[in-house]
């Protein structure tokens, strides 16, 4: 190509040498930013749970979900570009060897037998930035949710492609690996249930005792603070969940903000007491 | 080929190469169609409870499942459809660069060790797309059946091919991977049963009491109200289930719509409930 | 072989391909007309139960049997022939493009790589498939038999290599994958038994009670109405089953159909109740 | 080798391929005498309880382990003969192939990802083949033992290489996988145990019990009904196997032939009731 | 390049080896500065708990956290560097005598059937130690804190790559491999929470309660002892937590310095205790 | 080598056969002596507990443990002998058919594809053989000792590589794989320990019951019989284990030969019991 | 290199051969020293407990330290000698068969199959060893410490690099493989804790009680005999754990030597009993 110039061989391989480099730093570049498109994307459209959320958000929480999409689309971008770099750069360095007439033979031995060695042992870790992964991109939790991650339970406090933090409400932290969690239980979406079961004498006066939790029931969805702050729809009494010969149990349940269904529920309980008091209706240990 | 003109290999590289990549891209047309083709195929008529599900359904219904059908063809079909454009493109890239006579082992042998390294952990992603493929496939449930998965019992909010989102009673979401699920419970299919197991004293009269609860039953069936909306045969009066020295414990037990078996339960109580007390006979804590 | 004409190696790479073509359609024309016998020949004698089956049924359960293992053999035989459809065209498509000399190193990398992924996590999907083969192959169960699959008890309602259908008793439809089936229990085949323990007071007189109970089982053998649909075997008073300083407890024990068990226990329940009453026997609180 | 004829070649080729098929036609069948004559040669003497079980057995017990050794060889040599032919034939159809210099990768390539993606999945099938291969082996039961095999108790209806068929004491049948079975619990090799435990009162005659037990257990042993067919030693009154304030436990063991423990033990509870009633020692509650 | 003078190759394989070894000897000096540059930055900044212990920590625990992040990361980076060795001198050495034109196959082949035979049995032990590397990279915990390792709970007294050693209350020292803690539960971090559960009859003043309680929760605030070593907030009365027909449970509840959580309970109780004595209100068996 | 005569490469070829052959036998013959020599250095001297055995038995134990010395290393040596036997055997023909130029990759491709459907199912067996192998090296158990395999606990009555089959005290006989033992404990080796809980009452003299105790104990080291059969060291007599408001629990604790804790413990029952009565020491149901 | 002399190929394999074996052996003599040193010191010095138990030992303990080390040292150097001998020779033996220009394909084909057979069989084995190792590495028990291993607690009676036998209170001798124990406690590393709950009855006077058992706490640390060989910090008092309706339950805690709690425990129950009895404050049924 060169001729049969002596240094021809010389120049033609640093030539090439140089194009690689350049190539290689070039799709680099472009793979970063096709990955922060994806992930933007991903993280702003793509999620079971937008669609849900924005109907029972606000403008302010808008914002703050802006915010914590922001975030998980530079928590899930990172260790793709890395991973992207290091793909890119290995093959670089490893056809500039080969182009240099370099034997790789023996590198690639040695890692490869490292690399089979820790491959193993390694999988674990994969499992876990694997799920991490989909977790953000499904966005299942984020920091200040409640949920119950099977080996603990508390509140979010760091999400990390590896790790999820929660504290739990004896203030321990726990330290969570993504990988084996097999199901996410949430309570922080959409809204919660508070019950109450008030089991009455067998003799009670069914009608009554029904009419009277009802009235409760109003009530309680009449005040504005519990309404305002608290509670999503008026309770509903249930008849007769369950028959014994000396008691009726029979059940409130009421939908609640997430997470505010035990303060829903204390005060549910005095409210209750209080009125089957003064109707004169004793509870007894039924349930 | 092109006699031994200088330039004639690389115009018959530039001419390989572009028909290559011309052929790649009617070869992933081609695959699409195919997949479009089949999956609607298997979700129109392959599904294991087609069959069954149009018995019970009415017209409206049939939109309904039509709708649902049309959404587990695209949710099965986008995988699908990606995973094919990966291996094509995948393919044609590299059949180009061989043409080149570029050295794709040193590109190989990055790809490969990382693809092994996340090979391993990404085996649970792949179960839980096969999971979830299948489960799409013989249409197991959809989104408001209420199904038992094991980790978590609710009703579907949503199915992909990944994750299966419920939200069980309490409010909680819970995120279940497809490929942790073993077995899948549905409540929503068909039919379900209501039970209640009246136990009475060991002196009762037990053909009295056995007809007291068939009237109850027979009085059931005749409810306008519940056999229209909840029940859907006639109840039935078991014998005796269960005997000892101080109780003779009866069952009745009534088929109802899917997931109406609690109401029914409930209103069954209260009428055998006042039933036997207007007929003087006692309850007792057998069962 | 055709001289050295210019068009001689295109004639013949032509006439290649097409004999491969033709040679692969007319393998696996064979393969399938194979496939089909053998499958019928092991659905029809070569199971583990067809014998015990034969000498329990009656002619109309002949016919009922005989369409029954036309299904299984149907049901076999379409995933084994899909899967030699593929192994023989993919092969000959390799082969062709081998003969044109179009490089199919980097079609099967790519291939290969995802093969390697999807491997990993498809071996839940062939271990399913390959107790599916079996189960049906040694006719473990069928539709409408009662079974106990582990993780759900009920009558099965489909069975396909992956998945078998059942419907427990409160109406819910369980999907059970086959391969997470480790042990089978099958109630629908042969006979069943049940069972009545009757604890009877320390110092009641054995024989008495031994010769009462003995007495019921043989009133139970001469009803023409429980022997025809229900019974199979007079039923045996075993002796003092358990032996305590306040009861003694006697045990009845009666060979039913398949399933008949529940109700055959609840007639002999109520039986031996009236027997002992009249006998002025009273039961305890033994067991 | 044939000069050089035009025909040479071909001839030569024809000529290897059939002596390549005569030699795999002949392999096979020294092959399969082979293992016929192995497998005949584990069953009759390598069972580790062969030795044992003569021991125990009379003439007509002789012919029925012959006839069952014949059967689990048959049963082992059926398999091994399938693998061994189709290595067999399936190298000598490669080889053929090979020498007509028709390209075998392609076939390779495609039988090889289906084996990889198989393999997986099939190693439970493998196992279960391996582990019936060796309880066949070592005889550790056979039709008709009563058995513990983990999943299921119940009595050996038929053995496979590949499942082992139970039927329990409910008629319930079950077909548990061999590969699943950890530890078999033969309950019909050589002689089973019945115990009694016996509450007396704390200031019961200790010796005067004592006597009164092994009077009854003497006449067990006199007893010629019992001693022919259930009995194979004379019972043992331990000594006070347990001490309390309120009660002394004695404990009567007798070793019965296999399976006739539960029998043994009503009779044994009806005598030492009725010894210890006219003795007018009362049991009390104590165990 | 040297002409060809007879021991031109022996000189140009000399230097060559040289090079080789000299280009190693440096790249691993290389490689030792970055990781040790890389590990010091992951242990100062990354860390998920850095920001957080900052807040709630003094100057003396900055020194304290400095010391420990310098641990941190020297065992970090010693494990790393020994890794860095072996593949660079490994790769030399198998240079040096691929040039030496030594066959390397036959030790490659050693080699690698050890390597296979180890690298099973070893993934533990890369599991163990990558376990490791992330929970000191996160500082999930320190010599110091109370750690809930699942299989056993204590205060940590050392931590390495491999194992955890913890001293649980008893006193037994635990080894726990890192590779089996699936989750952390860190009792040192921020705070931790102390309850008590109060039971007061059914009929007790339920505002008093309160108000009694709610004072003493103040008083304990008060006290300046408590306040400045143990407590960090106020305590709560939280209302009603439960309500049956015997007992009102009420809770108090107080946020603590860390693992301060059993003296507060301790001295809570003691209040409480003779708050309610002195006002006459008795405590009921209801929780 | 043999001139250029036609037949020199058949000659040759032959020679180099035989050569082969007999060269296969030898090294076969040398393996089987080394084999023989190592597993008998190891049955002999190098098991773990061989000193300690050694210090516990007599002359005519010494002769049996030669005896089953003897039959380890036979078990041990036979497996070893065949697995030598078939790889030497396997390269030799190998060889030759690579010498034959008989083409041996369709052998190979066929075998392997066999050898890894095969290998992985066989995983277990290989388990279970090497446990059982080390089981016999380090004499962990032998025929007549009272053995907890987990699965099973009773007297070993066979012991092979794969399996060991044991006979529990209800006659059961238990064939548990080698490879599912995670830890065996042996009842029969150097000693046992008898207990015996006395829980007398509160106001008990405790200085008097346990000089009484004491007393006890020094009767039973004095009694001849029991000295020589059963037990190994005068009885100790602890404080008090337990202490609660009713009764203070004493405990009794001998050393006793291998196997006879449950004889000494009755034993000492009658013992104890009888002492407390006569010094008129009331037993309390503490414990 | 020897001119064309007919014999010089012959002489310069001879020498080859003999250089090759010279230098496996210098190879392997030097490996051997190698581990020799290293093993010695990671003995010595590296051990993560040895700082710790030098500050708790006397200088006769040092002695016995210095010897147990010496013990590990030998312990973990064999089996790491014998690895690297087989390695070091087959390498050596490969290579001469090389040189020999004999075939070795043939023969790694053999030892591959059977390689990979054994390999996943073998890796528990290989587990357990290198389990063993880290166990001595770190010096995580010795021979006479009490540890709880998971599957057995009691004395260690040896430790190899497989297994670790243990004798438990009842001398059961356990031998438990290291690779199952994922921890282990070590009950004989610095210190014991003995603990005692005392309750006492609701009314009782809380400070006087404390008082009274604070002064049996400094009798017990008054104690010469106690302190010098059982107890090494004052027990401690610690106020009410417990708070019920009828018991204030207050705990003694004392720091013992490693293993003695029990008899110290006994001690304490003995002294706080008969001060409570001198005091006359009963002990009530609370805990």
């Amino acid at each position: 190509m060169f001729g049969n110039a002596p240094w021809a061989p010389l120049v033609a391989s640093a030539i090439t040498i140089v194009l690689i480099l350049v190539l290689a730093v070039i799709i680099r570049k472009v793979a970063h930013r096709l990955i922060t498109k994806v992930v933007n994307r991903a993280a702003e459209g793509g999620s079971l749970t937008s669609r849900f959320r924005k109907g029972a958000a606000t403008d302010g929480i808008d914002a703050l979900l802006h915010e914590r999409r922001k975030q998980r689309a530079e928590t899930m971008g990172s260790v793709l570009k890395h991973v992207a770099s290091i793909v890119i750069m290995g093959t670089a360095v490893l056809t500039v060897l080969d182009r240099l007439t370099i034997p790789i033979a023996p590198l690639l031995t040695s890692v490869g037998i490292l690399g089979v060695a820790i491959g193993f042992g390694a999988q674990e870790l994969v499992k876990d930035f694997i799920a991490g992964m989909f977790m953000l991109l499904e966005d299942q939790y984020g920091v200040g949710d409640v949920i119950d991650a099977g080996a603990a339970v508390g509140t979010v406090e760091a999400v990390t492609l590896r790790v999820t933090r929660l504290r739990d409400v004896d203030g321990r932290v726990w330290y969570v690996r993504n990988g084996t969690i097999t199901r996410i239980g949430n309570e922080s979406q959409g809204w919660s249930r508070a019950y109450m079961d008030v089991p009455v004498a067998y003799d009670a006066d069914i009608l009554g005792v029904r009419v009277l939790l009802e009235h409760v029931g109003e009530e309680i969805w009449a005040d504005p603070e519990l309404r305002e702050a608290k509670i999503v729809e008026p309770p509903q009494v249930f008849g007769v969940e369950q028959l014994s010969d000396s008691s009726l149990v029979f059940r409130i349940s009421v939908k609640t903000l997430p997470s505010q269904q035990a303060a829903v529920s204390r005060e549910m309980r005095l409210r209750v007491k209080s009125a089957l008091d003064t109707a004169g209706i004793p509870m007894v240990a039924g349930a």
